[in-house]
Order: structure tokens, then sequence, then C-alpha cells
């Protein structure tokens, strides 16, 4: 199995309920250094997994819908706790329907599952790791 | 799969047997910075893997029995060469004893699996990685 | 010259103010992964730049007062923009404080002087580095 | 499963066809950082994954066959386009066959698998992940 | 003293003359990790050293003068070899004429020094330091 | 000024003496990342700060003589607490040795200082930084 990998990162606001969350509960932030590796059982035509181009720019667009932003107020997380792993998962959604839409390019189809992760600080980071739909045929 | 991943260290002092060793054969010791990353299919009812809070003090207290020791002298290890693979495992079945016995929380049952891997410089590291067992039922 | 140098890391909400600033001034937050080194010309009797176990509580307590704030609504920092380059000085005069204070030790009068690091991201940090005040004598 | 890694490097030039490459298909080059990953399920006699003197050899001599050269004048790649990727396979396969003959150690027949990852930035990483065929007996 | 940084990267192929090069006298190439730290004493109005947006354009801006290119063809370096230090002073410079420009604000005409760091693999870097030369008046 | 980084690593064990340093004074072990920073105010006819091979071998050399050892049995420490900071001077005194007898090549005795910089653990790091001697001319 092929990877590749590239990353950026995104700066938000939130806050957590429920006790478990202990002083987090009060609005707070957080810097998320984000990886997206895209994984291909076979290289394409040109001998690479995806255009690393449309992927560092689709990961830029799904990061940019949610950079510089309070989550606490951000419609589609309503009722949520917006921790490290729910936002690895919600930016592998966001990512794999950019894939299925074509935007990845037209070999992406053949991308075969996708890893984000979500680094918080230098110890503690989370991840969602789960297969890619094969786009829709044309 | 969702994976969270806490970073704690410790630094012991230990020596090896047999030639394939060479010099590490001498006593000498390490630094090893310690990933701890847990996997759960999927998340809790607060939205998390498991309480970080829980994790990073169930990996400090098993390191904490490691930390500032000559492993040598460990009746735990005798016999044994404490290579960086084998104290991963080691470290391994420490935490997921903690997890059976309900120390990382109520829903820590749900984990599927656990990789600990000890950076031991900026050139090598060694993992383990295995399922856990689902604690027994109250 | 001689440096010793200990890590830690807070999570906070903040906004800017300025069209410099552009999306920043909307509330967002940040992870701040602090470097604190600390100078000395000389070892100290026990052959060390400073208690690492007292710098370490020292850097833990400081950032305690900051972690998990919005700092938009620090009395503190009323009417000033949190930029990570202003951040990095108040902590730098809150260790000051500190090191004046005789928490991090008796020997600690002798630290010629200090710089606090805060790494924003994976592409972006930002520093203070100035002398330290002798401490008063007893 | 148990893991060991090992990490070195190599600088090459080289440049790409094909229009998705943009300026990259221009004469320009690279350094590789390179982890490679061997997996074990049981830890040989002396409680390894493999000899890690060896594994390191291993990489050096596999790099050192790449390390400053034009990969364009490279037999080996004529006609491929050597992108991070593909050099990540074409890595994983050499160090395949120094296992399959015995190179890694008479234990390293009991290798699982090995990944090969190559970083050539700070946000850019590719890998290639397979089995490594038991070698045959003598 | 308040600094800044900011972190980019290029790409090039560069071949050296001298015996003290051994096999770096073949044409090869390397990723350098720049990092562009920018040093004030007192913060602007702002609050900041420099605007942290023109600072990236200008580094970015800099270095896509030499990304993706074949140095021993560049008329700006004939008869140079291109060492990691050497390139740490080119890029030093370059920036430094952006910093007399106003590109990076009306402000950073307060700026006091930069250094540049050319990170090349994860065990060698090099960097440039100098004062910079203050903005003449408009 | 310009500068040059080499780093390498050694693995050691000691104990301390002092009841500052609590659990430390049991026998343990570091793994020390180290970075020799070399310093120059012009590049030498090359074009290089110093032979980045002869300071990759000088710097293997004088760790070779610590690695894999017991530091509370060397006759050169009797007497001294080896914490991190003293063992950066010691370091750079035997660097400096080997640049003042001309081991890091002829031009080397043009360098001005050096930074030692020793890596315990992903949170703690000490540095040692003085200038060099001018070689003896020969």
């Amino acid at each position: 199995m092929y990877s590749v990998n590239v990353r950026d990162h995104f700066m938000i606001a939130h806050s957590f309920r429920g006790a478990v969350f202990g002083p987090a509960q009060r609005l707070h932030g957080a810097t998320y250094v984000v990886d997206l590796e895209l994984r291909r059982r076979e290289l394409d035509a040109d001998g690479v997994v995806v255009d690393i181009g449309l992927a560092t720019e689709a990961l830029r667009g799904v990061l940019a819908e949610l950079n510089f932003r309070n989550l606490d107020e951000e419609p589609a997380f309503a009722g949520r706790n917006t921790t490290t792993e729910f936002l690895a998962r919600a930016i592998h959604q966001r990512l794999a329907a950019q894939v299925a839409a074509g935007r990845l390019g037209p070999h992406a189809g053949g991308l075969d599952s996708a890893r984000v992760t979500l680094h918080e600080s230098h110890v503690a980071w989370a991840a969602y790791d789960a297969p890619l739909q094969p786009a829709a045929p044309a």
C-alpha cells in the first residue's frame, strides 16, 4: 500500500460540555496541525498516489471553513463536543466528499482510504482513519 | 477507527546480554519518549475515545514504576534483555491491565486496541501494537 | 554561557483588533507550546543552571493562570492585542518575578537571562529574550 | 505486533514528466529523510525484532546507491517518474532483497512486513508498506 | 528583544566544486526547510514584531525565485558553491532588501536583525544572522 | 555571522548526588541527542563554515568516548554531577581541543564560537555556548 501525506493547520476557539472535561469546559482554543494521509494500492499513470497540489488545496479549503472561528457557534456542530477526535472525523468526511466530487483529480477515485490526524500540542494528538468511497462513474 | 495519543517519557539504566549487542552489553542508559495511542470504533457519549486526563495519568503511573531505575535490578525483568521493543510490550501489558481494571474510566471498556511507541533517539524507535481485552462486566 | 530549557503548553481563545489581523479579528484560539530557556554564566554548587524541577513547576504555574481561558476577558490584558510575541513577554515577566521571589531556589539569583518561546503552529513561533534582575538579598 | 524503526537520509536531483507536476518538471532536487519500520509477530531469542546495527547498515547501503545522484540518469529508473511514493517502493524492494539474502541476520527471516517512509519536507511525506517474503531456507 | 519566526521550504538541484565535497561534487539536490526569524526591540502599535502575513509572503516570494531550479545554472550564483550557509546569506540579503523596500509593511523599518536558517536534513542545518538596515525614510 | 550544525547522539548511565535531584539520585540513564553548532564570521575559500564531514566525524569521535558507558565510573568526571549542562560543557571543551589540534581542517582556525546542545527528552535540553580559541599557527 502506498501513502502520501500533506500537512496544514487551523486555529479555533471552543468549549466542552461534561464534567469529564474539567477546566476545558471554559471557552478556550487550540491550534490543530493536520496531517492528511491518502492511501492507494497502485500508483496512477503519472506515478503518484494523488496530485499533491490538489490534495494540498483540498485540505486548505476544508480547513479554511473552520479556521479563525468559534466552533461553539458553528451550526454544523450544534449540540456536539468538538473534541480533537470528533474534528478529525468531521474533516475526514469533508475531504472524502471532495474526493467523491472529483476535486482531487480524475484518478483520485482509485484512492483506498484516508487518515486525518490533528496534533493539538507536543504531547497529544487524535486521528480518524477510514476507507474512501470509490467515486461514482461520470 | 478513532485514535487518541498521549506522550510522556522515562529515563533508565540497563545492559544487554548477547554478542549481537556489541558495546550495549556495557551498563548504559536511555531516555524513552513514549507515545500511547488508544483506538476505538465509535466515540463515547462525551464525544471522546477516552478521558484524556485519565489516559495521561495512567501512562504517567506506569512509567513511574520504571523511571530513574536500573532495569538490570528489576525483578520483573530478571533474565530478560530490556530492549526497546521488549519494553514497549511490557508497558502495553501494564496499561492494558489499567484499562481492564477500569482506571481509564467506565467507558474505556470500549477501547479496541493500543499502540505503545518508545522513541530512544532521533533515529530509532520501537513499538508494540495489540488489541485490548474488553473489560469484564462489573 | 550555560542554558537549561523546559517545555510545557497552554490553550486559549482570543481575538485581535486591527485590520492588519484580517480573519484573526474573529474570536479564535491557539495552542502555545512554550520553551523556557534559563541562562547562567557558571553552574551552581550542585552542578546545575537551576533546579529543573522548580523551573518546571514555575512554568506550569505561570501557564496555569492562562490555560483554558478567553484572553479577551482577562483584566491583565485589557485593551491589548494578545499576540504571540506580546504573550511571550507577559510570561517572561511573570517568570522573572518568580525568580526574584526565590521560587526557583536559593541559587536562582545567579541566573543571567531568560528566553520564552511560544510555538503556535508547525510554521510559526515568537519569543521574548531579556536579562533577569538579580534577586534582592534576603 | 512489534516494530523497530531506523532513520537515515539521502539527497538527489531529478525532474518529472507530465503537466500535473507543474514547475517540478524542471530539474530540481530533494532531501529524503527515510524511516524504515520492520515488523515481527514475536521477538527473536535475543529479545529483538531485528539486529538494529544490521538494519541501520542495510538502510545506509541501499540509500548510498541513490545518494548524491541525478535520478534522471539512473538506468534503473529509466522512463519512470521518481516521485516520493515511487522511491519509497523502490527502496522497500531493495531492502526486502537484503532481508531475503540474509543481510539482516539469520533471524530476519521471521520479519513480517516493512514500511518505508520518505519525508521530503516539513509538510509532505510518502510511504510504501508491504509484507516481506520469508527468507528461503538455507 | 522580541522575535517572530515563519517557516517555508524550497527544493533545488546543484553540485559543488572542491575535493572537500567528496560525492557532493556530483549533481544532486536538497530540500531546504527555511526559518526566517525577525527581531525587534519594541512591538509596533498593533502589538506585533511584523505583519506575519507580509513576512510569510515575503519569504515565499524569495524562495519562489529558487524553488524547483538547478542552482548550477542560476546567473546570480555563477562561480560560487551554493552551500547551505551560502544560501542562508543569499536569502537573508534578498529578504533584507524586501524589508528596506517596505514590502513587510510601514513599521518594518523598526526591525533590528534577522536570522535565516536552512534545515537540509534531520541531522544538519546552517544559518546566517545579521542586522537589518533601517529603511530609508519615505 | 554564519552557523553550521550537525547532530548525533549517545546513551549513558549515571546518578546524581544531592537532595535537589530527588529520584535522579538513583542509578538511571539518558539518551542525549547532541547538536554541535559552529560559527564563523566569513566563509572559507570553499564557501563553507567548516568541512561538515570532518565536523560530523569529530562529534562522533567525542561522543564515542562517552557512549554506552556508566558515567559514575569515568575517571574524568570523578566527584562531579554529570548533569546535562555539565556534559554540554565537557563536550564543548573536547570539541574545542579537536578544533585547536587541526582535526576539523586547516581553515577551522577561523571558527569563532560553538554551541553544544544536549536534548534529554521532548521537554528538556541544556546547552553550553562559548568562543573557540584560535588555533595556534603551525
